[in-house]
């Protein structure tokens, strides 16, 4: 494990595709580069993670974050196993990345993606046996075979996360204008995700097409993910920003000038009812009360058509520490009662469009949902 | 100084006027006991302070804040300078309370109440030479007899204080009924006052008059006010509360009852437009939204009535690192613009009523505000 602090990039296989020097069978240097997100904001540590184990561990301590983030590291996890067996024969290598997925899948037993990710993993093993008795011949070492095989399958779901995070960013740009101030809340960034992330995507790719913006970072009680990673992301990519408590959001509406407020989403109902991040919805009805339209911006698989509006999405309740003990430090009366809730549902008529990489979703109903995300 | 852990009272002075082992000119054991509130809310600690030296400390030190507990503390700090000097002539006693009452002055410069309460104690200061004139033939020692002059005005600047109290508490507490679920922001409660405080003396009345309250308690971001002292003091005197982040308030209003909101002022101008403690305007936003009335708790001598609306009054802005370091902590990137607003202004149209010792203020408006405080 090494520092590397010239990219900002949360994940990347090593070495790149496009690297000359990589034509061998060689699987010695191949490794899984990790920017080590407990570290930020004070520091900015890359790892090079070359075993399974790694990755495992980089999941579990929270080293890589974010729902889609997280499916990909165990993808290229999956891959390391060859490495790891780089000289044993054919059977052998598959079995080791079979048991590399099923390891990998313990590491954070909640996460959808990550199970997502794997059972793609799993589907390119299963084909494996049948390819490799077609293309032995002129396939060299199996470890390295394999292993380019399911590289296939784990740069793909990079990039399919890649070019959503970007379609999410055109699309949302469009709703922005040069000098628009906006606000968001948590962290819907690059960090989370492939690239540019999503809420943060927006501001990314207007900031490219020219557009400048200043955005009011909410600092996101009780785990600061906005002060912590959200400000961070901008200053990275010189977007102008100011952080403030989350308390303040009304104030600045009220006394100065916000444009548009950008938020993520963690699961939306069938009629738009959004549920993100606790914090979301005060700052939904803020935005409505100062008359600042309220975006969501979400890829279309955090759509639950399953459900019909936000009544039904449980609030997970996390725990008192949270708000109690906050940085290591006891800043309530011991015993205090504490309600937690991880999450919160902003009603879809508080939502002025819902930016997906399908299209723009306005107004935010089942019907016009139902249109963008091409439901038959 | 020592431990005193039976009482909760913000500051008493010893031995109080009803000890019958007090009827000699000692001085010795005269002193004030200061509950120390940097150690909340993890230690009840009391501070029986017999120098004027200490009650500057103390002062200066926040152990005592608020500002009417600030005057009050001033006030016996003057009345502990006869005891340094118990075995003096008059003359001497006299001037080292002037001196006395000039230091304290110097504790925290920016505290109107501070002068406030000083003013007062310099002009019985100034009475005193006449008086004892007429009264030294029975007077006694002088210190004694300086001491318990001094100590009339004291009391009733305390004492003052504490019917104010209990008068805002009783006149809002009519507001309230059995079962009620309230919310609060920030401390507008008896750490601050003589007792029971202003928006918390609602709540605590309420309790006394047998109704049982449960409050939501904003941790008010960025200093925790809410976690560290109005949490403490609920559960002091057996109220029902439950912790909250700033950003959960909407997702109660929303998903669990509440009934009102009181909170605390630092400053009302004439037409009901209120500042207080940043995140309150925040809070009155979602009450209106979520049809919560919204009450403000204050004396009489928090409005003025020079301002005609909340748009003459300043906002201090406060250092970053109230946001950037709250706990020792660095959880935001080095140099991040921070915007840290110490106050926010409620437009009169978003408050319910104002509770004064005077009355109650519903509708706000100039002419009731007039009405009810007897401006001629």
């Amino acid at each position: 494990m090494s520092h590397a602090p010239a990219s900002v990039e949360t994940l990347r296989w090593l070495p790149d595709s496009t690297d000359s020097t990589d034509s061998t069978d060689s699987l010695e240097g191949t490794r899984l580069r990790m920017l080590d997100q407990t570290l930020l904001p004070r520091e900015l540590v890359y790892l090079d993670m070359g075993t399974v184990a790694e990755v495992w561990e980089g999941i579990k301590s929270l080293r890589v974050r974010g729902a889609p983030a997280i499916g990909i590291a165990a993808g290229y996890g999956v891959c390391l196993a060859c490495r790891e067996v780089a000289d044993k024969s054919f059977d052998e290598v598959l079995e080791a990345c079979r048991q590399a997925s099923e390891y990998l899948a313990t590491s954070r037993p909640t996460a959808v993606n990550l199970f997502w990710a794997l059972d793609r993993m799993n589907a390119t093993l299963a084909n494996l046996p049948g390819k490799w008795a077609a293309e032995r011949a002129a396939a060299g070492a199996p470890a390295a075979w394999i292993q380019r095989e399911l590289l296939v399958t784990a740069v793909a779901i990079h990039e399919e996360d890649r070019r959503m995070c970007h379609a999410i960013g055109r699309i949302g740009a469009e709703l922005l204008s040069d000098g628009d101030h906006v606000l968001t809340h948590c962290n819907a960034g690059g960090l989370a995700t492939a690239e540019y992330g999503t809420a943060l995507s927006v501001f990314f790719t207007a900031q490219d097409q020219g557009k400048r913006l200043h955005v009011y970072v909410d600092e996101t009680r009780p785990l600061l993910q906005g002060a912590r990673l959200t400000a961070w992301e901008l200053m990275q990519r010189q977007v102008d920003c100011t952080l403030i408590c989350d308390n303040m959001a009304a104030h600045v509406m009220a006394t100065r000038s916000v444009q548009a407020v950008v938020v993520g989403a963690d699961r939306i109902a069938a009629n738009g009812d959004t549920a993100n991040k606790i914090g979301t919805y005060n700052l939904a009805v803020l935005a409505n009360f100062h008359r600042v339209p309220f975006y969501v911006a979400a890829p279309s698989s955090t759509f639950d058509l399953s459900i019909a509006s936000g009544r039904e999405i449980p609030i997970e309740e996390r725990q008192p520490e949270e708000i109690t003990h906050s940085f290591g430090w006891q800043s309530a009366p011991a015993g205090v009662p504490v309600y937690n809730p991880a999450f919160d549902v902003t009603p879809a008529n508080l939502i002025a469009g819902i930016i997906t990489e399908m299209g723009l979703i306005r107004p935010v109903n089942r019907a016009q949902i139902e249109a963008v995300l091409q439901v038959i």
